[in-house]
C-alpha cells in the first residue's frame, strides 16, 4: 500500500466547501473523483483543512491511499489533464503510509485579501473582497497584536459547530498595505470553523476606526461569538500554505 | 449636449467581444443598456478598440454624449453598482464634445500573458495562456525586435476581415519573464484584427527554438497570413491602455 501526498490549488467560488456532501460539488468529491478514474481504484482522501463554501486554496494538502502504481511525479499532469480545471496539483510526492494530511499538519496559514480602493477589480473580483470604505492598516495590525498568542478563540467560533477545544494558538496575525489590497495573514496550529473569517470581521472594523486594541481584547475576553462583529465574506480567504 | 468618457476594465470571458450583436452578449451591448438606464435616454457609445470574444480589458476607453445631468465623479459608482459586474469603470471625466475615443486615440497598448511552467493556476487560469513547454524570453525578444516599426502586418491579420490599409506602426513590442509569467506588451498606433495574437502565435515558435529573427523577417516580409504560425488564444490577451 503506498501513501501519497499533493498540494493543490483550488477556486472555491463554485464549491460547496472542502469536505464531500452528497450530490453538491465539493472539492474532495471532484479530486475523489477525478483520482479514481486516475488509479481505477476507489480512492478516498484526507485534506488537511476543512474550507468553507466559496473559500480558495493555494495550498491545500492532501493524501491518499492506493495499490496503483502511478509514479508521484507523474500525477499532478494526470490530475490537470481532467476536470473540474477550478483545482490544479501543484506537487505530488510519496510519504510514509502513516503520513496524515490532518493530523500531521503543525500550522495552517490563510491569507484574507481586501481591495480596499475606488472601484472594484474584475481581474481580482472572485479572489478578493471588495471594500470601497477607506481602511487604516496600521489600526487593523493593532487591533491584531491582541490576538495573537495561546486563546480561547469562542468568540471567533461559528455558533454551533464544533464540539473540540476553542482554544487555539495563532503564531502569527499580520496586517499589511500593497498598493491597493489589505492582506491579512494568520498562521496558527488549528483553525476553529470560520476563525480566520469572523477574525476579519472585526479587523474591518478595526480599520474604519470602530475598534481598538482594548476594544477586541473585550471581545476576545467575552468567549461568546455574539460580542464580535459580522463574519467577513468567503470569496476574500484562502488556505496558503500547511506546515508539517 | 455633454461628452462624457470613461476607462472600463472588463473580464471578456463571457462576451462575445466588445462590437455590439443582436441578441449576444457584448460589452459595448452591456454597457449600452447599463449607461441608458443611469442617465435615463437611449445611450450610444464609442470604444476605443474592438476587442474580440474573451479578450479583456484593464484600461479600455468610451465615450459617449448625453443631455444627462450626472456629475462625471458620480459615473462610475452608479455604472458599478449596476449588473454585469465583470464590466468595472475606473475613471470618469468631461471632455470637449469633439473627443472621440477610437479616432483620437494616439497609441493603443496591449498585453498578452502566458503562465509559463510546469502546472496551471486557478487563480490566472481567465486571464493567461497557459504554455507548460519550457519558453525562451530572450529568443522571443529577439525574433519581436523585427516587428518593431512601420511595416505592413498582412502576414498577422486575421483572413479576409478589413478592407483598410494593413500598414501599422508598432512603437514597442517587448517580451519578459516575471516569475512563472511571460509578458507580452506590445504598443500601436492601430492594429490590424487579431494581430497581437497572431505575433503572439509568432513569438510562441520563437520561445520553443523553433523561429529566429531571419525567420520572423521572412514571415512578415511575406505579407500572407497562411506564412505565419497559429493565432494565440483569446484568453492571454488585454487591452491595457490607450494614449490620447
Amino acid at each position: 500500500m503506498r501513501n501519497l501526498k499533493v498540494v493543490i490549488e483550488y477556486d472555491g467560488t463554485e464549491f460547496y466547501g472542502f469536505q464531500k456532501m452528497p450530490s453538491l460539488p465539493t472539492v474532495q468529491g471532484a479530486l475523489e473523483e477525478m483520482l479514481t478514474e486516475i488509479v481505477q481504484e476507489p480512492i478516498k482522501i484526507t485534506g488537511a483543512g476543512r474550507t468553507d463554501t466559496g473559500v480558495h486554496a493555494a495550498g491545500q494538502v492532501i493524501n491518499f491511499r492506493t495499490m496503483g502504481r502511478i509514479p508521484a511525479s507523474r500525477l499532478p499532469v494526470a490530475m490537470n489533464s481532467l476536470p473540474p480545471f477550478t483545482i490544479v496539483a501543484r506537487h505530488a510526492e510519496e510519504v510514509p503510509v502513516s503520513f496524515h494530511a490532518r493530523r500531521d499538519a503543525k500550522s495552517r496559514i490563510y491569507r484574507y485579501a481586501i481591495l480596499n480602493r475606488q472601484y472594484p477589480s474584475v481581474f481580482l473580483r472572485r479572489f478578493s473582497f471588495y471594500m470601497p470604505k477607506a481602511l487604516d492598516a496600521d489600526k487593523m495590525a493593532k487591533a491584531a497584536a491582541v490576538l495573537v498568542g495561546s486563546h480561547d478563540f469562542s468568540s471567533f467560533r461559528a455558533a454551533g459547530t464544533e464540539i473540540t477545544t476553542p482554544i487555539r494558538e495563532v503564531m502569527r496575525l499580520e496586517v499589511a498595505r500593497k498598493g491597493p489590497m489589505i492582506l491579512i495573514t494568520c498562521e496558527a496550529n488549528g483553525f476553529l470553523r470560520s476563525m480566520v473569517r469572523n477574525i476579519t470581521g472585526a479587523l474591518l472594523e478595526a480599520g474604519l476606526g470602530k475598534l481598538d486594541a482594548d476594544g477586541m481584547r473585550r471581545i476576545l475576553d467575552a468567549r461568546d461569538r455574539a460580542a464580535a462583529p459580522a463574519t467577513a465574506p468567503a470569496q476574500g480567504l484562502c488556505l496558503m500554505r500547511v506546515n508539517y
